[in-house]
């Protein structure tokens, strides 16, 4: 399977990590033999049909910031759709920033690979919580596979445990704790008794909150999660402005200990169900799968049959959602045959 | 898919009755029509090429203890070997009573189907944890699926999580609260601060531990599914007889209570890794997946690349069991084109 990577970003870097480390095995047991092809940045692309070595492409990116310098390979300056049109390859893997005012450059990049008969595999929250039907239908009109795993909770793996594990079952509603760096805010919070806006500070300097936290605190990205899970596990159509949200900048150590006291925690819950789309703090019973801590993420499945299902794992990291994009190309690649 | 199910039990029964709610939505949806051609219990069958009415066939179990009574399809005396010898079908579900003696009779069940060709389904622990190899080598020989989701936390779907959904990642190890009957128990020890044979008692009047508790409190129980995961996902290739096996029955709430101070709880925790098979009482952190009470059951994946993956489920009932072995048929139907 040729691939093309576009974006080399944490995520990114993180694909061709998991390339490095297990090309041989995935060759071994699925016959599949992941060759990377291409691998663009803002800035240029790295282009060989026999194969780039992704620990040297990594090297060269981490080196000089930039993928044009690939020894002989490199190609300064050419522009992302500029690959995809010159290069022979059948997966893309679509790994740029969020962005979720217009969902670009990422929409333009799975599209055009998509009507050039590609399959696409994305990390990418921002065209899915904008533009998931014309994604969907893009792919199916043009008979490709599109799978998106690693959009939600990096390395809990909801969306394929709900279409293939439990097929059997129908999906009432998916909620969850979509953002880790909301849960352990709230967990220090309950653990420590000490006010939100110090321990915002305090996850910023460990790196787990970022300088800009509004897109964790405000409930932005757990509200894009909601909307990819509606989409796609509820079926419904809707978009990031569909969801009713509200983050936990209002928080007090002091309802956490209220809580407490009658054996709940407060956490922020995004919930996809027929009638209603909301991320809003909410009381989970402690002893319930929810009661999880530290930067985990959670999401439950109500089915018809099985009751709740739950899945907890981690919610980011480079490695961990590189993890999920590899699920994801050996699903492709099993189900082209 | 013609399908054969021997043993009406609680299981049975549940999968009797997911056909009768799902079959048009199963056909809607993947195409596959699940036609019950035979049923047998321990004192005849039911059998009919044109398939059996589920609700009929439940109607007929619940009120005259036979399969045999049937309305005009009733075969009483007839052996479940003799059924799997003389009905066309595609796929044996195989739901009576587990016996981890000698696995029987549901091993030589399971051979005499696989043997003629066809695909087996099964929630019965007890051939899985002696026979494993010998079960899973001939349906290898015949060219058949045998899948067994259901043996292991019911409608916690564990085993197909890790050979589907998390394909990219490799297992290091799987460990887990399998027993949902000592979960209950020790959460409310730990919520009630009550002694071990007090707690037993009111679970056995509640029906959530049975009158001989010892499958459940003596570990038996999770030491089968420890076997059944050994050899499943780590690829081992044990037999019940060797896992180091300790139950619950020396746990004091005092001791409860002590690792409560420290922010602990004490679970009986199943594990199979690479150098250990072990059922025994273990302290998992407050805050932890392994943190969850009532009957749940829990099983955490210890991976390369996506770090801990974990499920919570349902360990027991007959409708989530059976929606296990629907999945499976699923995923049988969809292998075989």
């Amino acid at each position: 399977m040729r691939i093309c990577i576009i974006g080399l970003g944490a995520v990114g870097q993180g694909v061709a990590q998991v390339f490095a480390m297990k090309r041989e095995r995935i060759k071994k047991d699925y016959g599949l033999d992941l060759n990377l092809v291409a691998a663009a940045d803002s800035r240029g692309a790295a282009i060989c049909g026999d194969g780039l070595d992704p620990r040297l492409l990594l090297e060269t990116k981490r080196n000089s910031g930039k993928v044009a310098n690939y020894p002989e390979y490199g190609v300064p300056g050419i522009s992302s759709l500029e690959v995809l049109d010159g290069v022979e390859y059948d997966c893309l893997v679509e790994v740029t920033p969020t962005n979720i005012e217009d969902g670009e450059p990422a929409r333009s990049h799975m599209l055009k690979a998509m009507k050039n008969g590609k399959s696409v595999v994305t990390s990418n929250k921002g065209p899915l919580s904008l533009f998931f039907r014309e994604l969907v239908g893009t792919a199916q009109n043009n008979d490709v596979e599109f799978k998106f795993e690693a959009s939600v909770g990096g390395a809990m793996p909801i969306i394929n445990f709900a279409h293939e594990t439990l097929s059997g079952c129908e999906i009432k509603s998916v909620y969850g704790i979509l953002n880790g760096t909301t849960n352990y805010i709230l967990s220090r919070m309950a653990k420590e008794g000490s006010p939100y806006y110090q321990t915002l500070n305090e996850a910023q300097e460990l790196g787990i909150a970022e300088t800009n936290p509004s897109q964790d605190v405000d409930g932005i990205d757990a509200a894009c999660k909601v909307v990819i899970l509606a989409n796609s596990i509820m079926k419904r159509d809707v978009t990031y402005k569909d969801v009713d949200v509200e983050g936990i900048s209002r928080i007090t150590p002091e309802s956490i200990a209220l809580a407490q006291k009658e054996g709940y925690l407060i956490k922020l819950i995004g919930e996809a169900s027929p009638d209603s789309l909301e991320v809003s703090p909410r009381l989970v019973r402690e002893g319930s799968p929810f009661s999880v801590d530290g930067t985990m993420n959670v999401a439950t499945l109500k089915t018809d049959l099985a009751d709740d299902v739950t899945v907890v794992g981690r919610g980011a990291g480079s490695i961990e959602t590189a993890s999920a994009i590899l699920s994801d190309l050996i699903s492709i690649w099993k189900a082209r045959g």
